[in-house]
């Protein structure tokens, strides 16, 4: 008998969860949330209030895992076919994870819970959700540089590790490097001129390399450009233009049906 | 009977406000003035010419406040539901507050009265206004990155205040160094190869959050361009072609109705 | 009588001037002097070759000059029509300017000469010309630069001028100072940070500011993009469209022509 | 009779390199290669594995070998017709080179095989055929780039070679100083304000300088994206279009024609 009660009790459940007053509370919670977790990076406010800060917080944490507990008996399995709702699963575990071996990292990444406020607001979740759908297109690009930025690593490391330990020690220190210089900070003063007073011609490595990784930047932009300016022709113009010509084409059969009646009419005469 | 012959009064301030005389005239006070707030910066003309430079602002700011008047009289409640008289009123309001108590600041302000002449040149309007046009579309994108900015503010604020507090010592502090950042300026050399020194992995957040901000920063353009491009497209082509689809479609119909006819003559004989 | 002769060898002269051989010897005489040029900055060459390398220039001008007389004296007025004849010209002219005054900057811009390449390249020549098209649709925007950089620098000197005389002392330095922040180049760590240590809300100038001008930056290459599509777009696609368009609306007024006096005739019938 | 059989031969070789298992057997090898040449940077592990990591590249290294020659000896001639086959010939050739003599240089080169994995990964050849394809419609640009570097490195070199010898010294100097003035990286604050300390009007040199570099670095990122535009939409629209007007056309055409016919047989009643 349970059995057949439980769906009715699981779908009046749902009815709640998807109300609209429901996701205006949460979203409250957050915002309420993020304040909280920014007062906490005071240490005058935390000095005065610090037990009534924490204290709230926590009333929020359990907020949340309420509501992921009911949304878990509500859907089920279901609960994790949505992308959103595994985001909201796996932010809210990172708070329950134990922070008191001061793991001060962990406890930054609490305020990781204010990206929820993403998941709530319709609007920011499709940006989001195009940002996401725009990726795959980029793949190949991101490939390329991932290879290019391998093969510059294993050079510069191999050339300039032992006189410059502290940019090109190492292979990920020649990578961080090497992004330093790809986004074109200091790379010239900071980096390149003082490598040159010892390999005079490190240029040649260099410059070739910001050519290249500017233009694959470049490159993934005018793909984003390109991908968005189709979406948004089709979305709009393409619909319109494809009733438009389904329209001529039936008047011009219906014309030519009319027609060759017409002719069968009149041999028939 | 005053009620009668005002608006007659009020009709013929408007027709000489509207004058293209008059507007003629307030931009060459606009740029007069210009001039006059420049040479307040060189102490060597205000040594010398102080007094009149002075006296011919005041003169200006006079005019501007008379125009205001005028202006107020005659468009009475109408005038601030232009948002560009609001503008104006703003910027000549500034100049009026007194800045006897040595606020440089809001006497530094007075030079904000030159972007009157954007108000009073069609041209610079209409660029503005297509700037501001262009905001709302970009609405999201701006949220997301104030979302994007607090948490990065609230997590470098907790990990990083305590051993970097010029950097990162309040939430404020965190989010110019992250603005920093994000415009790639001394990001690596100035802030965060200082902080690895300390934190060897904190190029697990900066990294991510680099790439992350300049993506939506992308975005931004990319959504400016795809808008510009549709609206481009729209006035231009759309017109002609929607004219020219109505009028195949017009004389289909023609020919259809001209076929019908002629079809049910025939019959009829 | 010379009236009469005189036009037939002005002709035969433009007819020389024209020749693709011409050219060639003009665009061969610039790259030698553009070699020529760049090998007087090297000390070890002049100090062997010197007296050959400013003989051989003096020749390459030389034979610029004559050619210039010449295209003067067979196009005579029409010459200053062109404005890459008059570019030719003032180039030219330019290192005709005696520099015995020990003014090497008009020796140093002799090397403009290389210059002519473009006027004679015609790939370089439209390069150019599509650059300097694309400048009148950008000049709204380049004249509300103007005004957000003259108002920024009366507003920067006004409240820096005293405290920080190197970047903000007078109007011409704050431009400077602000065009260097426009580009981004160390704007935090190398102008704000420090000028904050003074003023610690002079964030509140200086970043609006970049938003500003990056967003007007921004404006002028998403204006250039759609520009350049546009033009793409009616270049390729218009000229097709228009004669399909063209064709069916003829067609479709000959059926109905058709039409009519078939209906005619089988009235009269 | 040697003659009859070795083109079955040669096809069978084909046949077998053109499997997918021998593709993938090479992608394998290239990418443990890959890991080989980054751990030979670790010293850890070239002192404990060294020998054997230098064994299996050199494994790796005759794997690659086989696999030109067999390509060499089933395709001939042809085998250099195909770009991707020569890049794949010069990349092992540099490893071949003896790098016994201490040119660390050629040894770290030999990291380019990684290379070799753009072209077995059909995805990342359409990429990197993509960026190729594009560079011949910006020759114009990069030679205009070119020149105007060459200028201004000669003008730069004569102005500021004897203030400034370590950044303006030589010809190349100058360019280099100047490659780095065009990616803005400290500009102001590194090269231009030192010099304006000894010429104040170095600016007039460098700013323009900045404008025009930055402009026709712009022109190139706009005329990538009007062309990837173009290809995207002639690719997708374009044979639709295509299709649809011929459709339209021919069907006017049939219904004239029919008309023309039915006139003519009513007229011939």
């Amino acid at each position: 008998m349970t059995q057949t009660v439980r769906p009715s009790k699981t779908s009046a459940l749902i009815r709640f969860l998807e109300k609209p007053g429901f996701g205006q509370l949460i979203t409250g919670v957050i915002l309420v949330n993020a304040v909280l977790l920014g007062m906490e990076t005071s240490p005058t406010l935390m000095a005065r209030f610090g037990e009534m800060i924490l204290l709230l917080d926590k009333i929020c944490l359990a907020i949340f895992v309420i509501e992921i507990l009911l949304k878990l008996v509500a859907y089920r399995v279901r609960f994790f076919f949505n992308g959103w709702n595994l985001f909201d699963f796996v932010i809210v575990g990172i708070a329950l994870v134990p922070a008191a071996q001061g793991l001060s990292v962990l406890r930054a990444l609490r305020i990781l819970r204010v990206l929820r406020v993403i998941s709530v607001a319709p609007r920011l979740r499709r940006v989001v959700e195009g940002f996401i759908t725009a990726l795959p297109g980029m793949g190949s690009v991101f490939l390329l540089m991932a290879i290019i930025f391998y093969i510059g690593s294993v050079i510069a490391t191999k050339l300039f590790a032992s006189t410059f330990p502290e940019w090109f020690g190492t292979l990920g220190l020649s990578a961080y490097s090497l992004f330093q210089i790809m986004t074109l900070e200091s790379w010239s003063m900071g980096i390149v001129r003082p490598v040159m007073v010892i390999y005079p011609y490190a240029w040649v490595f260099f410059v070739p390399f910001i050519m290249v990784t500017t233009f694959a930047v470049v490159n993934l932009l005018v793909g984003l450009i390109v991908n968005s300016m189709q979406d948004a022709h089709h979305e709009e113009d393409g619909e319109r233009t494809d009733a438009y010509r389904d329209e001529v084409l039936s008047r011009l059969e219906a014309i030519e049906q009319r027609l060759s009646e017409h002719t069968g009419a009149q041999t028939k005469k």
